[in-house]
C-alpha cells in the first residue's frame, strides 16, 4: 500500500531553509511517518571519495544497517574507488553481515580516490543500474560533485535521491558543528605530541615539531594543542606568523628554551604558506619546483636549524609527521556515535524522499542541509573568539598579530557569522571584547 | 591599583539567572575586565570529593596553571582526602611544576573520600588558614556540601569565593550539557564490550554481560551501546524491564541466540532495582542482607542461567564488571579540552569575585550556575526522545514499555524540560511523535 | 613424483626423544626435504578447544596460510565449536582470504567448547570426510584428547597426521619455554593493575586487589607483578600463604598501609585454595555449595574487610577481576611472531609425515614433542628459583615460607627438572644457594 | 663487619670468560653472598647516553630501587645530559620516591646526548665527587666509552666499579640474546604498518611504505614484518636488493599490485645504502650534499614513483616514518620485566665488586660480560638462517640473492658464530641446509 507523497514525488526536492527574523533554519533530520520509497523498490549505492578519515567504515556500516534494519532494504551496492568507480570498477554487494565488523577498521572498505570524474558517465551508470538512492561520503569537492550529479539526475527526471554525508578530517566544512572523525584525529594526534615532548625533554635544547592536518583550517592543531597541555606553540593557517624580530617565532623559541630547556611546536600543514612563498622568492627559489620546501614542517625545521646554527646554539630538533598514522585509525567511541546518527539521519531523509541534501549537526540538532550551503565557503578557526584566546593563554605563545590583523579578522568573522548563522542562538557567535584586563592578561573578555 | 567591585564586594554573590520569556539564563563564563582579587592576595585551595572520574587531575592541573599563568597567583593549597582533609589531613602546595604531568594519570593526586564531613570545622580551617578561594571538584552531594560551606562563609562575613566544578562520571548532573570524564568512560567501556563480544562469539550460545556505571542514569550504558554496534540489549534505570513472558528479556535472549548464536547485554548498575527487590521479596529474601543479589550484574547472570537451565539449554554466560578499570583511566583528548575550559572558567569566575557557583557548559556555552540549580534534581536518559529511539532501532531490543509507561515518561520529561530549560532553543527539547511509520518501524517521528 | 617415506609411511609415527647422557632430545621443527603428503591430496582440519587465549586466531591463520602459501594445499576445514563440532556442527572452509584479517581479533573464529566429547565419533567423522591432517589447538586436556584420537586413528590404520599446538594462557604446560598468548596476557594485565593502583592511591588506606588467571600456576600473576612495579604483594598457588599472625598477610597489609597509605595485591585465581577450604570448614561451610567463596578474590576481599573492621580501621578495598577482558584481546606483536612460528612448525611436521606430536619451543628451539610428554605434569612457578626471588625482593612481601616449605619445594623442583630436562644446558635449572648475604638480603645467591 | 674480598679489592676486575672445549663462558649474574661495598659507603651515579629507547626510565628506576631496597644504598646521583653531564651539567639526586613512576614515561628523565666527551674530565669528576659506582646505560659507542673510563679509573687506582647496561633499540649488540626496548619497538611499529596497510588498501594501486629503525641491523624491520602479517616486502641492510629487472623490486611490486591491488613495504633505515650511493653516482649527484636522498624511505618513494610514472601506471604511495614515535614510548610489560632483571643484575655485580663489565642475557641466562666483548662487532640478521627464511616464506618476496651471495653470507655467519659463541648449546647456531624441497619451496631445511 504505497502512499503517494505528492510534493516530494513531484520535485524530489524540498526547501530546506527559510529566511526569517531568527535566521536560517534547516529541516530536522529523523524518521518521517510517510516514506517515499517502498523498501523492496530501493536500490541504494554508497561511494566514498577523497582522503581517509576515521569513521568512513562506520558511516558505510550504518547506512547499510540502517537501510536494512530500519526499513528492510536489501539491495545496496558499494561503488569501489570513489566517483570513478561508477563506470570504471566493479561494484560489491553490501549486506549487514558483510559490513558487520568494518567499523573496527580504519580506511574505507570501498576504496577511495581523488581527482576528476565524468558526471555524465556517473548518471548513466546510475540510470543503467536502476539505482534510486545515492549516498556520497566525501569532502567539499565531493559534495559539490554530488550537487552536480543531483542536478543532472533532476534534469533527466530520474526518481533518484542524492544525499551526502560531509567528510573532512580538518573540520573545515561550514554550517555543521563538527565533522565526523575530528575527535578521533585529535585523540590520535596526542601520540605524536607526546612523542615530540618526550624527545624534546630528553635532549639539550630539544625542540619537538609536529605537523598536523589542516590545509586551510587549523582546528586539529588547535584542539590537539588544547588537549595536550605539552605544547608551547601552535601555528595555524588562520593566524599568520613571522620568524625574525621581536614578537617573532625565533625569539619565542629562544625564550622557551632558556626558561624550560625544551619545547614543543605544533604546526598545521597549511600554516605560514604566504611566509614560505615570500621567503623562497627572496631566496630566488621557485616554490613549485621544490616539493621539500612546500612542506611547512620540513621548511620550518630547516629555518629553525639555520637560525640557531647562525647563533652558535646547539639545538636538537625532531620533526614528526603523523598524518597517515592519524588518518588511518578506526573511529573512537564518540565518533562512532556521531557517525551512526549521521548515517541514520541520511537514510531517514532519503527514504522520506528528500534529495539534494547533506546531513549534519547544527547547534546540537541533526539537520538536512542543501548541498550548496556547505560548499560555498570554508569553516575556519576564528582567531578573535574565545577558543583561540584560551589556546593563547594556555601556551603563552605570541599572538603574532598587529592591531590591524585583529580588526581584519573580526570583520571577516562577523561577515561569516552573518552569512552562515544569522541566529542569535548560534553558539558560534560569541560576545567578545578584545583588550587587556587589570592584570595585563591578553584575551577576550566577557562583558559583565 | 585595586579597583573596588562594589556590588560583588558587598555580597560576594551575583544573581546568575533571570526568568524571562525565553527561559532561564546563566551568566557567561570567561575573563572579566575587572578582577576582584589582587593576585598576590589570593590564597586558593582545591579539594576533590567522591568517586574517581577521568579528568580529575586535569581539572586540578588547569586550576593551578590557570591561576598561575593567567593571573600570577602563587599560593595554592591541595586539600588531601576530600572534605575531611580540611581538618584531618595535611595539605600540599600545588605549583605549575608539581602538577605539570598529572593529567596523564588517572585518579586524583589529592585523594578523595566519601561520606560525612563537618562544615563548621571546614570553614574554621578556611578562616584559620586565610584561604579566600575554595575550589570544590565533586558530585551532586559535594556540590550541595559546597553550597552549605558557601552559606556558612557568607554568614561569617568572610571574603571567600566558593566555587564548584561538577564531577559525575554518570553524567547525571542536570542543566549542564555533559559532565567531564563521560566521554573517556564511554570510550573505555568499549574494551569491556569488545571482550564480552569476543567471549560470546567464541562459545555456543555465548552471552556476554557487561555492567557499566549509572546508579540513577543510564547515559554511559546508552552511549557505550550506541558506540559499540556489538550490543544486542541495553538495560538502564530509566527504562524498567521484565524477565518473563512475551516482550520480556528471556524471550528476547532466546530469539537472539537462535538468530545469531550469541549476544551481548549491557546493563547499567542501577537498572532493574525495583525488579530485583520484588523478585527477592517473592523468594522470601531480604535484599539488604545479601550484597551479591544487589549487584544487578550478578543477579541477572544468575537469573539468566537459571532460566536456561530450566529450559535445558546450555548457555555460556560471561559477566564483566569493568567499573574500576574505567574510572581509573586518564581523560582522553576531548575530556582534556573540556576539563581545561571548565577549570579556566571557574578561575575567571572566582578571580572576578563570583561565589556560590559552579561551572558548566549549557547549550554549548560555558556558564556560571548557582549551586542549587544543579543539585535540585538529576539528569536522566529520556526514554521518549530521539537518542533512546536511535538505540532501540539499532539494537532491535524490546522497549519493555506499555502505552502507560510512555505517557508517564513524557509527562515527566516535559515537566523537567520546563523546569530546567524553558527556552525553545534548548537542544535537549526535541519535538517528537511516538508512533509507527508505514513500515512498522517503531520510533519517534519528526513532523514534516 | 611422489617420494615414498617408508618409515613414516609404515608407522606414521616417529621416535621423538632419545635418552642419552645429556638428557632428552626432541626433533627440531622445520621444513623437511621430503614431504609425505602430496599437496593436492591433503585434506586438513583445524579445531580449537577450551578457554580463550590471545593468539588463537593467529595460529589458525598461519596454519591456513602456511599450508596454502608454503605447500599449495587448498582443502582446509574449520571444525566449529571444539571437539564436539566434528559430529555436532557444520564445518567451514578456510582459505587464506577468509582468514586474512582474523589475527587482529581476539577469540577464535572457529568457536570453542569445554567438556566431554566422543572420540569414536570424532574419528568416524575424520574417516568419513577423508581428512588426513588434524590440527588441534588446545590445553592439556585437549592435547590428551588429541593423543587418544591419534591412538584410535592408528588402530584403524588411517593415514592421518594428528598434531597439536599447546594452548594455555596460564603457561602451565611443561617442557616448552612459554605458551603463546602469555606475553599478551601479562601486557593486558597491566591495565587492571594500573587501575587498582590508581584507585588505591586515590583513597585513604586504599587497597587495590586484582585477580589474575592461573588455576594451578601463578606465572601470569608473577610476571605481571614484575612488569608493573606497582604491586606490593603477589599470591600464587605454588606459594601457600596465611592470613593471621606474624609473617601473615594481614600484618603485611597493615605495615604497607602505614608506610605508604595504600597498596596493591595481585592474586592468582588458584592461590590459597587450601586455606579457603580450611577456613570454610572451620566456619562450618561447605565450599561446594558456595560459589562466592570459591573465588579467591571475593573471599580475600571479605577476609581483609572483616579483619580491618574488627580492628576499627577504615580501609577502601577495590576488587578487580579482569579475566575475560584479558583472555579476549588479540595477540600482541611478540605473540604474533611466536604463533606464526608454532603454526609453520606444525605444518612442516604434518606435511613431513609426523604424527602424534605437538609443537613447542624448548630452550629456544622449535621442536616436535610427543603428546604424552606435555600432558604428564604441569609447569609451575618454582618458588626456590631466581625469578621468584626477584619478585620477593622487588615487592618486599613476606615469603610465607617455613624452612620445611623451602626444602620441600626444592626437592620437588629437582625431581621435576630431572624428569623433564636432564640436560645441563637447560636454562630452567639454575644453581642456587638459599641463604642470606651480609646485608641480610633474603634471596638465592649465585656461587662465585 | 666488612668482609675483605681480597681478589676483587686488589684488581677490581675479574676474568669473566674462559676458553674451553665448550666455548666461551660468562659469569652468571646475581646476588653474591659477600658484597664488596658497604651500603653506606656507596656513592653511585647513573648516566644515559645516545638515542632514546623504550625502557631507559625503567632501568634507571630499577638501579635506584635495587640499590636502595636490596642493599640500603642512599646516595645515588643522576648525571644529566649524557657523558658530558659529568662536567657540564648539574646532577640530581635519585631516590626511590623520585623515580617511582618514571617507568610509565618514555625517554629518559636524565636526558641524553650524542657526540664526543672528555674521558679525563669525567674521571676527574668521578674522583672529585667521590663516586664509587658508575652505571652507564648506552649503545656500543657508550659502552666503548665506559671501557675507556674503566681503564682510566684503574690507572688512577680508584676503587670505582664501572658497569654498563647495553642499550640499542636496533638489537645490534652482539653476544646478548636481545636488547631491552626491542620488543616494545616491534610492538609500536605495528601501528605504522597498520596505517600503511589501511592507506594502501583504501587506494587504487596503493603502496604503503614504512621506514623502521636499523642502521646496520634489520631486526626491527624483520620482526615487525613477521608480527604484522600485512607486509609484502621487507628490506634490510643485511640483504642487498636491486630495483630493475627480473627478481628486482619493481617487478615484484608490479606483481603484487596486479595480484592484490595494493601492498606494504617495510624498509630498515640502513637498507640499500650501497645501491643509493651507486645510483646517485650514476646521476652525477654527491650523496653527502643531499640529505633527502640519504633517507632510504624518501629515496625509495621517489624511485618507485618515477618507475610507475615512466610506465604510465598511476600508483598511490604513502610514506610513513614513525621513528620518533616508536623511540619515545614507554616500555611494554615484557621489556619492563627484562629491564628490571638487567638493572638488578648490574646492581648485584657492582655491589659484589665486579667492574669493567656489562650485563646481558646470553642463551637465556643473565651474565656479566666484559665491555670489549660487546663492542668488538655488531649483531646482524643472518639471512641464511631459519628466521629470515620464515620471513621470506611468509611475504613471498624475492630473495634478491645470487648463489654467490648465499655462500658469502654463510661463510660470514659461520665465522661470527665461531667467534662469538663456540658452544654447541648456543641456540643461535642452527643446522641448516639451503636447498629446495620436492614442492619447490625455497627455504632452509632441517635434516631428518
Amino acid at each position: 500500500i504505497r502512499r503517494e507523497l505528492v510534493v516530494l514525488h513531484a520535485s524530489m526536492q524540498i526547501v530546506v531553509h527559510k529566511d526569517g527574523p531568527r535566521g536560517n533554519h534547516f529541516r530536522r533530520a529523523g524518521p518521517r511517518q510517510r516514506v517515499y520509497f517502498e523498501p523492496d523498490e530501493v536500490h541504494a549505492c554508497i561511494v566514498t571519495c577523497g582522503g581517509l578519515c576515521p569513521g568512513l567504515n562506520t558511516v558505510i556500516r550504518e547506512i547499510v544497517c540502517g537501510l536494512s534494519d530500519m526499513y528492510g532494504v536489501t539491495k545496496i551496492l558499494g561503488i569501489q574507488g570513489g566517483y570513478r568507480g561508477f563506470y570504471a570498477r566493479n561494484t560489491i554487494d553490501l549486506t549487514p553481515k558483510s559490513v558487520n565488523d568494518i567499523h573496527k577498521r580504519g580506511g574505507t572498505i570501498l576504496g577511495s580516490s581523488r581527482g576528476g570524474h565524468d558526471t555524465m558517465k556517473i548518471v548513466d551508470s546510475i540510470q543503467y543500474r536502476g539505482i534510486n538512492q545515492v549516498y556520497v561520503i566525501g569532502g567539499d569537492g565531493s559534495q559539490r560533485g554530488a550537487g552536480v550529479i543531483f542536478e543532472e539526475v533532476r534534469k533527466r527526471g530520474l526518481k533518484v535521491a542524492v544525499a551526502g554525508i560531509p567528510k573532512t578530517i580538518d573540520n573545515d566544512i561550514p554550517v555543521i558543528d563538527k565533522s565526523f572523525g575530528f575527535d578521533s584525529a585529535v585523540e590520535e594526534a596526542q601520540r605524536a605530541i607526546n612523542a615530540a615532548h618526550v624527545e624534546a625533554g630528553s635532549a639539550d635544547n630539544g625542540i619537538g615539531l609536529v605537523k598536523l592536518m589542516g590545509r586551510y583550517s587549523g582546528f586539529i592543531a588547535h584542539y590537539a594543542t588544547l588537549a595536550s597541555r605539552d605544547v608551547d606553540c601552535c601555528l595555524i593557517p588562520e593566524s599568520p606568523f613571522y620568524l625574525e624580530g621581536e614578537g617573532g617565532l625565533f625569539k619565542y623559541i629562544e625564550k622557551r628554551l632558556k626558561e624550560n630547556g625544551h619545547m614543543v611546536i605544533v604546526v598545521a600543514e597549511g600554516a605560514g604558506q604566504k611566509l614560505i612563498a615570500e621567503n623562497m622568492k627572496e631566496m630566488g627559489q621557485d616554490a613549485s619546483g621544490n616539493a621539500l620546501l612546500l612542506d611547512v614542517g620540513l621548511w620550518l625545521s630547516q629555518k629553525i636549524n639555520e637560525h640557531f646554527k647562525k647563533n652558535k646554539t646547539t639545538i636538537n630538533l625532531k620533526y614528526i609527521d603523523p598524518t597517515y598514522m592519524i588518518r588511518a585509525i578506526p573511529s573512537n567511541a564518540s565518533d562512532n556515535v556521531y557517525c551512526t546518527l549521521l548515517a541514520h539521519s541520511v537514510v531517514h531523509g532519503a527514504m522520506a524522499g528528500y534529495t539534494g541534501f547533506t546531513v549534519g549537526q547544527v547547534n546540537g540538532r541533526h539537520c538536512y542541509i542543501p548541498f550548496y550551503r556547505i560548499t560555498e565557503k570554508q569553516n575556519k578557526v576564528s582567531i578573535t573568539d574565545r577558543m583561540w584566546a584560551r589556546l593563547l593563554s594556555s601556551t603563552n605563545q605570541p599572538s603574532f598579530l598587529s592591531k590591524q590583523d585583529v580588526d581584519d579578522a573580526k570583520v571577516e568573522d562577523e561577515r561569516t557569522a552573518k552569512l552562515l548563522d544569522g541566529s542569535p542562538s548560534n553558539p558560534k557567535v560569541e560576545d567578545k571584547v578584545a583588550s587587556s584586563n587589570s592584570n595585563g592578561v591578553k584575551y577576550l573578555f566577557v562583558s559583565h
